[in-house]
Order: structure tokens, then sequence, then C-alpha cells
């Protein structure tokens, strides 16, 4: 068992050193970005030395949060520190040379492997930007509008924007503090969550009208074929939660999407509603997850990736 | 200039008094039925007799608020008391009789008409839900959970849950003493914002492929002919919002939609960004509303309609 720091401890280790450079995971979110980003002007308000070192896979929705506090590598014998990263398998490759480097990691997965020499690890927070906002209160450097947005876009983005189920009363105490403090949270919601590119919507255009519904509406089926998604443009990013997506139509209670992969075998997702189970339909299909929120993959067209689905369905009870 | 009520002078108002009839408008929304059942529910914690008097026109989405909660007409000599009703035009028709009988009106609309002999109107509050919050709180009522998903309907549905403009770090901070009392805000967030009917989805998939843009996508027209509404079984409530729908859409800043009312004219919407004026656009058509969002109606077809919009928004220099 791993030493998990409280977050005193945690704030004095931070005001104790200086010459931070903080690191964030592959393909980072709103809540990596905003945590490093919140953390790094913090730092930086209590005159220290800090950068976040420049991430290749950020996105253009999250870079502006770092202008002007991006490093392009950790500098020599710099405090190296991760936030949200749970294990070294997070890693971006462009920095995998600092995976044993690591003085501190900040996080709140559960799963965290305590890679890291110390470790702030709250399970309980809905995003790491709530630790982050904690830290800096008992840092007690003044929270500016810099700082409130970068943590607005940590909690909101991790859950939702308020609606998933790991939000908690803190949450939406710490999203009133950032109001508080300045953060255009109207302009941030805009942007992240209510608008949406023409080629998502047209794909939801087709998933509304290709969706196979069985046992009354309960079970719905969607098979995406490649070249609907290729028709269309949508990119990787747009294909997030398309199953969701589909469990969101009314009535229905378990929603799977078939789509091709690049080996023209078929990718399985499967969302279903407190009564389902959906790891142990996958399970029958040699794949697994968690009871809400499944996955399998055969090595076969979506026609017949369908017709076992339907098999599985069937053995399960479901249809 | 009418008075206004202070919190405080209110709640020793409610404190003083028994036998009430809370009274919604029409087309009641989450901020009329959750404040209604709130308040209701926190009179009868103090002993209080009190009833919702049945609106026809609840849906099936807020009724369970109100179970236990209602009367079929409001009593001989009750004290009756109107939440989230602006003026006497919103009284629905089945209590049109109660007009002039309303002895206390709790509201946030700053255009509130002082119709009722005292009122409590706070234009500051993003919901009626907040105020209800903070009277009951003043009562010294303790919140159980019937009252907080009371509350949490409000404040949430008033503020497209807290993504609106008008949601403030009071309504974040509302919204979180609402789970402290054990208010199931997961459950509401995928009931009221997450589910979607299967009409509304072809409708989105519809508006998404047939929206005209100009301007090099900054502005969006879509026409919406009536057979498509017919032909979809669209209900009035799912056309809230239609407009917002094509204003999301990434790059549009302006975006008109057109419907065909009954005597067979053309309604239009108009959702803007800051930089445009609807209400400049729509004036220009003999309607009118605010900046970022405006009406108007012509006596011709959609075609038609659709040109008039056009020449309207190139005098504006929007084209």
């Amino acid at each position: 068992m791993k030493k998990n720091l409280t977050r005193a401890d945690c704030a004095a280790w931070l005001a104790s050193r200086d010459r931070y450079c903080i690191l964030t995971h592959r393909k980072p979110d709103g809540d990596a970005i905003g945590s490093a980003a919140a953390l790094c002007l913090g730092l930086r308000a209590m005159g220290k030395t800090a950068h976040v070192v420049e991430n290749p896979e950020i996105t253009d929705n999250f870079r502006p949060l770092l202008t002007g506090l991006t490093c392009t590598e950790a500098y020599t014998g710099a405090t190296v520190i991760s936030v949200d990263m749970a294990a070294e398998t997070m890693f971006p490759a462009a920095f995998s040379n600092l995976k044993d480097k690591v003085e501190l990691c900040i996080d709140h997965h559960g799963s965290n492997s305590f890679y890291a020499r110390e470790s702030l690890v709250d399970a309980a927070a809905a995003a790491c930007g709530e630790i982050i906002f904690d830290l800096l209160n008992l840092l007690k450097v003044p929270m500016n509008r810099e700082m409130a947005e970068a943590i607005y876009t940590a909690v909101s983005t991790d859950t939702g924007c308020f609606r998933f189920s790991n939000t908690t009363a803190k949450t939406l105490r710490t999203a009133a503090a950032c109001m508080d403090a300045g953060a255009d949270t109207y302009t941030i919601n805009q942007k992240l969550f209510e608008t949406r590119r023409l080629a998502r919507l047209k794909l939801d255009a087709y998933m509304a009208e290709n969706t196979e519904l069985l046992a009354e509406g309960k079970i719905a089926l969607c098979r995406i074929p490649l070249e609907v998604e290729q028709g269309l443009g949508v990119t990787e990013d747009d294909m997030d939660n398309v199953c969701s997506f589909v469990r969101n139509i009314e009535g229905v209670e378990l929603a799977v999407t078939f789509r091709t992969d690049i080996s023209g075998g078929t990718k399985m997702s499967v969302r279903s509603a407190p009564g389902y189970d959906a790891s142990a339909v996958c399970a029958k299909l040699g794949g697994g997850g968690h009871k809400a929120a499944a996955g399998a993959r055969i090595k076969a067209p979506q026609q017949q990736a369908r017709d076992k689905m339907v098999e599985a369905l069937n053995e399960l009870g479901y249809l």
C-alpha cells in the first residue's frame, strides 16, 4: 500500500520546493489541462518558477488555457508533477522518458498505480481540478479569473457539465467559487457543451433514422457503416459518446452501436440502464466492461456482428 | 411603483397565515411546478394547510412532483399565492376567476406586473425556486429529499442545467444544498436533460440536413415545412429550442427557423451571437424581441418569408 498525502501535506510539499514542470496525460481532456493550468498559475502566484510541459496531443478546445504557461521539455533538475494521470501507461510518447522522474502525482482516479514518489489521490473528487482548487486555497493563493476558468473547465468537463453521477455538492460549490472569482462560465459552457460540429449532427441524424428497435423499443441496435463515417467526414472526436446518444432515445434501456475497425472487424459498444448488464452481454462476445458500459470486438462484418449480438441478448433473456 | 417585500417580510407573512392555495402559470415549466411543490411541502412542514391548485396544462415530466399536494380548486377563504407568474395574462383559463384574489406573488421575472396584493419579485434570481429555497431557510423548515428534488428541478430547468447566462454562483450553491438534502440529481438530470424523444431526434436530423448556410456559414436559415412536423409526429414540446439547435451548429452566429402557423402564415425565430442584433432583424419584419433572441410573423408562405428575411439581413449588412 503506497502512501497517500493529505491535502495539507501536499500543500506544504508544494510550498517547500521550486522549479516545477507539470505533466498531463495522453489525449489530455479538460480536467488534465485545466488542472495543470490552475496549478501552474497558482505556483507562479506564490513566486515559484512553473511550466506545463507541452503535450503534442492537446486539442484546440483546451490550448488557450495554457497560453504563456508551457515549456517544450522539462528543465534539468526540475520538480516534476503529474496531474490527472492514473498510470505510467497514460504518459504521452513525447515524455515517456519522464516516467520514473515524477516527484508528485495529484489525481482522482481510484485505479492510480502510485507510480510517483509522492501521491495525492482522492477518488471521491469528481475531477482532479477539485483537488487543485483545495490545494490553492490551502496555499492561500488568491483565485484570479484565469485560475477560476481553468478550474471550472476541469470540473465541468469531467462531470458532463454537472450531469454525470460523479457530480457532488462539493463539485457545484467549487464551480460557484469559480464564478465568484470572475470565471466567464457562460462562454465556457457555450463553447464546450453547446456548440456542435455539423458532421456530428449529420451522424446523429443518421443514427436517429437508422436505429433498429427491438423488445418494444427497449433495445436499440445501430450499425454505422465505415462509408457513412467517411462520407460525413466525422473525426474520432466526433464519434465520442455515439452509443450514449442511442441510449438516450426515449424508452431505450440498452443500446448497441457497431463500427468497423481498421482490420475490417466490428467494434461494438453497449450502454445500458439499471436492470441490464452490459458487461454480461459483451462477455458473451469476448469483450467486457462495466454493468452500464461495455464493449467487444469481433472479426466479422457488421451484419454478422449484429446477428451474434442478438443471439447474446436472447441468451440473457433481454429479447 | 408597487411595494416589493423583502425575503424576511415575506417569510413572516407566510408564517402568520394559513389555508394556502398555490397557483402556477399556463404551460407550467419545471420552475413553476418545482417552486409550487417545494413551497407547499414547506408550509405543510410548518403545520399549515396547503395545496397546489391543479393546473390542467401540467406535463408528465413534472406531474410526479405534485403527488399528494393538489386540490381541484381553491377552497373558500383560502390564502391564494402565485409562484413564477409574471402577469395576469399568464393565468391558465381554469383559474382565471382567481386573478384578483392573489394575496401574494413570489416571482423572479423583472417584467412582473405587481397584480397581487403583496409581491416578492427578485429578477436577480435565476429561478423562482431560488427564492422559495431562501424563504424555507428563513422559516427554518428542515429541507427533506422531496423539497430538495422540487427545488433542484426548479433551478436546473430554468438555467438549462446551469448552462444559461442567468446561472449565478448562488444558483450552483442552491443546487449543492439540494444534493446535501438528498436530492437524486443524477436521475433528475437524466430524465430532464438527457432523454430525447425519437420524433425530436428525427427533426434534429431534418434540420441538420436542411439548413441553408450563408455568409460563409455564419448565417443559417432553416425552413421546417408543416408536412415535416406532421410526418414526424412532433409535439409542441418537441419544438422547444429548435432555433437554438440551429444556432449551436459550429460556426453559425445567427440562425433563423421558419414554421408555418395555423393561419398559413410563417413564424420566424432568430437567435444570434454577440455582434448581431436579432431584434433589429425582426423589427424589419414587424416583429421584435431581445438582442440575442427575437421573433416575427408574416402572412406569407415560408419561401416568401425566407426571401424577406434575406432582404432584412442584407439591409443590416449581415450578408
